[in-house]
């Protein structure tokens, strides 16, 4: 974390970092050096989940100014192609983001960003609630895609901190009832605290039986399943489980081959939607946090100041708390 | 209402009627005999939001039986015609609908209807919520015309039943912002009651003052605005106040024309879209109420045995309340 | 086929049949007796491809009299149940359906059916369009959950007469290119003659290896899939094949458990949607054919009196033309 | 027309000008000098409807290089505001846009954009097929926005240049019978010429009366209105034609407030949706013309070099032809 404090280009703005959450993701670059085709080739900062405060603006940028406090999208666009013309540039091939080789990550004392993927926070949103914008889009983009609405039954599978922030939004958009399953009955009582209506503790249930479950508690089919996991049993689960005509979206990334029963969720016109990422949650999830319809602060269960990286990430492998927040200011701690 | 106890046919139910709620065309009808092109020709029983207890069963009804505590959903089409495939009935032109001419109401002792449209209340839902489904609808069916989301900003011009209901359902659905307009502060402090987080009371400001104003305490343009009131300044309010690419709904219904800035609107891509009633809503409202995600007991302000129901149409014509309900068991007056 | 004439019921017609059809699942239930968990018990009358004209109809029936010519939707729904509700009917557990068990079909001199699901023919469209309207909706219900739209790139895999009528729709529907695949270099040849822009026989290539075929025809990935074979590997190539934010639609139904590669699919947004029939499709097949928009004339190669029916079956099962049709009426074997 | 040749930025590209069609609001800015709140304060290069070769390419342009031939879409965002990050762009406030003060247009010998919207046209798409890409999108936008669909019956009313891109693109899109209306028999029969099923000449009738004109000539009311004309008679015969649940798309910009029969409109759920331009269809116009799924060619009606432009001008504002082009390469005055 020796770097220079880079100078922003014209849309840039240059951040004095607050917080940033750790991830799988980080975890996992940071022991094994890659993920699937993503390999680390040279020295990479990590973190993507962060927030901070504006030092500095590029020549162009009209939005912000320094002193103002932004959440980071990190994913940025690096080109106008035809993904970014529609609307879903997260899908860009090209894009910038956080973290993912080769690009640098933003857990350090200063980084600089695309202004335009820079979000002013409200006073009344904390930087740790800034920087946990970033896992909770991973959840408003899965419940949006997999249609949640107002008084549907929802099954989310795996109550790791994707799974916890898509219940929460699941609630939020009007979900009636949620069942979470997961395989740790610690984290399953976590997602009780935090709203889930039911729970299963999945230990060797076939999946159609998890799915009878999932039925017995709800007195129905859910009409949607966000799977959480990327078991393959679990997916299976979620297809079972859903109803005709519902959807499952993947969220959890597992093997390359799965073997599903296709026939069955196509037959019954299941839909099975993939995420990757997220594209257009930031604006909404500040309007959100700002209004108090969702509370994501009891995610928070770890803070360490940078010194403390490598413990921090200790921590986080070890899979005790669910997010653990770094502090990069020395001088403010805060949440 | 001496009628005889009606006899069900194969797929209809006889039903003991619980609680019915008057509704702003009850009270048209009763004094004017018309609401445009329906005109009430021989004597009608009104009704139309309504609860009650399944006395007897059709032939060929294997959903419902004897003792079930039920909410009515009174269009119930006659025939399955295109409309009806498709899954939009209540455009259907020869749908059923309670006391609307020539179709009787259900506010009486007895009442039966189409079995496949009265649907099983579960314990915690109370009858008076199962007949306050009907303006309920009303309200789930706008915000689902109008698209509203997680995170949205909401105008809801007018604080009446209607507008109350679609306040309380947009904040389920996630709304971050709700701004509701009225002429009179009783109304609006209503609002505030149920959820409501910012009013507007309107006196003699034009249109584009009201969506000037609306803008100001959301702190940018609303993403839908639903129009519950009728009123053509109003309906212009919804246009000047709603963003670009936004929705306006309209619910409320005025004078057959109505002068309205469309080339603001068009060149806006503010979209303008009716509803008339709603489809698809039972289940999921009932869904709603049983998970407590909405409350809709606060809109009861006054309740009167069925004989009193002369004094219930008055009192609910003065709009001294909210929603009047009328009584039908004489031997259960509970809500 | 010595069955009596039987009588509607109120909401019923009855029917001089024409022209049927005989489609790959007939063969089957000829042959095996079962399909899936479909298993013929009783002797069950063949035949879900067809049309006829009224006979007689029912004392509630409106829309129809003695003498129209009709094609007949052999779906139709025995409940008002919640999939009819929201306008998908096809998912309506308890539907009777054509020719599978236990409900007969309607290779028959006569056969009576529901009203609401018998759609009058103009003079324009003949009986055996009329027929060819049922497999004519799988291609039009795939390709509208596909997405088809104007300008797209689409790969339909198999060239079966489901294949083939999802490459006409596809085309009527504005795609600017469709590649078809398939075994049989005699399938594609009839693909090339109704307007498939490019094919690809398909030996013993990867699912990869035909990807990168279709990519390169097309000079991009598709935007859509239609897979009609069923083909393990034909979905995974569907998969490989579809571009970012894609559909791959599953029509074909292969074994229970299918390998696919998921986290690729999932990771660029490829949806899997599958179908199960249609719904929605008669009415604006009839005005499609009725205009000429679409040409399905040339999927018919054989012809058979209705005494000849098992000479029919045969030529099916041997593969060796398209679309077997029956003709039913010995006073009119015209097209 | 003297302007020096300007130098590309780094993600331009420089368009030696080939083939630049004259819309009407070319002609209004020329005779009136403001459309709107569009007011011309300075000279004003006009033309927005063109296509040319790439001269010169800025440093950071990867998708063209120097003699590529070029259609360029006039509206290129300035910032990537939430507009464009949602696929909205034409919304975007600040948006770049060719011929709209203070933007100058391309009716020139060289002229510089942003090489994002200039889409590469294969040797089957000539230049002013190229060049007519721009008043297409207006019609395939709106097609899009009304959610045209195959077998839809649809008016279109007003047979301008607008009108029949419209005409053209519904019918690409499956349409199964189109009325195009107008108040000129010459533009009627170019609308007859180019594939309307039906047309209508409209003199004194009502609205009322058109819409049932409409409804008689295609048996039913259309699902869809795009209406290209502006006029409030023609506005409202759109929304008494539109069947139930359909849908009247504005393209036609007329007086700022606008009297509409809303009441009628909206308990029919009528949609009323503008649009603004066009976003997302230079590529699929591209594929389209490449494919020859649509034929634009017949609606060029008058050429004119470059240095004759004011005649071509006044050939354009005499209505006498449909599109005029200019040809500004002096050594290619080819289509
Ligand atoms: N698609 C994307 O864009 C995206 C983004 C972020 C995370 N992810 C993926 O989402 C998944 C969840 O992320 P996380 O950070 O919450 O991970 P996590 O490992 O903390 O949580 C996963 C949870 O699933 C539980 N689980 C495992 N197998 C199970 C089974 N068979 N049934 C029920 N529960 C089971 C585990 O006990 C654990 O609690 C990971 O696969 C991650 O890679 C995907
Ligand atoms: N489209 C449908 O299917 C449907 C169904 C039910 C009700 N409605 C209509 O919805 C409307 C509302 O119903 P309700 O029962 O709540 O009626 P209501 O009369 O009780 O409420 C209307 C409210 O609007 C307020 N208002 C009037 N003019 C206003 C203005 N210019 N600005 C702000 N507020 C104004 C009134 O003070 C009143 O409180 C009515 O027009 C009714 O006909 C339509
Ligand atoms: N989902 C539904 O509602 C529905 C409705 C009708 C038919 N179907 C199914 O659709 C499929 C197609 O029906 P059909 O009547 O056209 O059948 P078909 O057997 O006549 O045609 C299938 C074609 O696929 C080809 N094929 C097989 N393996 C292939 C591969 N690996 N790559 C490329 N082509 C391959 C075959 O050569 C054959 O021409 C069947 O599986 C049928 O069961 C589904
Ligand atoms: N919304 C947008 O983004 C956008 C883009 C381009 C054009 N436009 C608008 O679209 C409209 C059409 O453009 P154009 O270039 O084809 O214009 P145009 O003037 O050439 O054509 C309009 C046609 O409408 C006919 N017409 C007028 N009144 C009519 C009536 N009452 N009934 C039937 N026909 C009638 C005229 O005879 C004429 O042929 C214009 O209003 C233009 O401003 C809008
Ligand atoms: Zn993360
Ligand atoms: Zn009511
Ligand atoms: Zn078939
Ligand atoms: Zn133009």
């Amino acid at each position: 974390e020796n770097y220079a404090i880079p100078e922003p280009g014209p849309n840039e703005v240059l951040l004095k970092m607050h917080s940033v959450g750790i991830c799988g993701s980080d975890v996992h670059y940071w022991q094994h050096g890659r993920i699937g085709d993503f390999v680390v080739k040279k020295p990479m900062v990590l973190g993507h989940e962060a927030s901070g405060t504006v030092a500095k603006v590029g020549s162009m940028v009209k939005h912000l100014k320094p002193g103002d406090r932004v959440a980071i999208e990190p994913g940025a666009p690096r080109e106008t192609d035809e993904f970014c013309k529609i609307g879903r540039y997260n899908l860009s091939p090209s894009i910038f983001f956080c973290a993912t080789p080769p690009d640098d990550g933003n857990l350090s004392r200063f980084y600089k960003h695309n202004a335009d993927f820079c979000y002013k926070l409200p006073d009344s949103v904390t930087f740790e609630e800034g920087a946990l914008i970033e896992p909770l889009s991973v959840g408003i983009y899965a419940c949006r895609r997999g249609g949640v609405s107002l008084g549907n039954k929802v099954l989310v599978c795996g109550a790791g901190p994707i799974g916890l922030v898509t219940l929460l939004v699941a609630k939020a958009m009007g979900a009636a009832q949620v069942v979470v399953t997961d395989l740790s009955a610690a984290r399953l009582s976590k997602a009780k605290e935090v709203g889930a209506d039911f729970t299963i503790q999945v230990a060797k249930e076939s999946p159609q039986e998890i799915a009878g479950k999932v039925e017995g508690l709800l007195g129905c089919k859910p009409d949607v399943t966000i799977e959480c996991t990327g078991a393959e049993s679990s997916i299976q689960t979620g297809i079972y489980a859903t109803c005709s005509g519902g959807t499952v979206v993947i969220v959890g990334l597992g093997s390359e081959m799965t073997t599903i029963p296709l026939v069955h969720a196509a037959s019954r016109e299941v839909d099975i939607k993939g995420v990757f990422r997220y594209c257009n949650t930031w604006p909404m999830a500040i309007s959100m946090l700002a209004s108090k319809t969702l509370n994501v602060k009891p995610l928070v269960t770890h803070r360490f100041p940078l010194e403390k990286a490598v413990e921090a990430f200790e921590t986080s492998k070890k899979g005790l708390g669910l997010k653990v927040m770094i502090k990069c200011d020395p001088n403010d701690q805060n949440p």
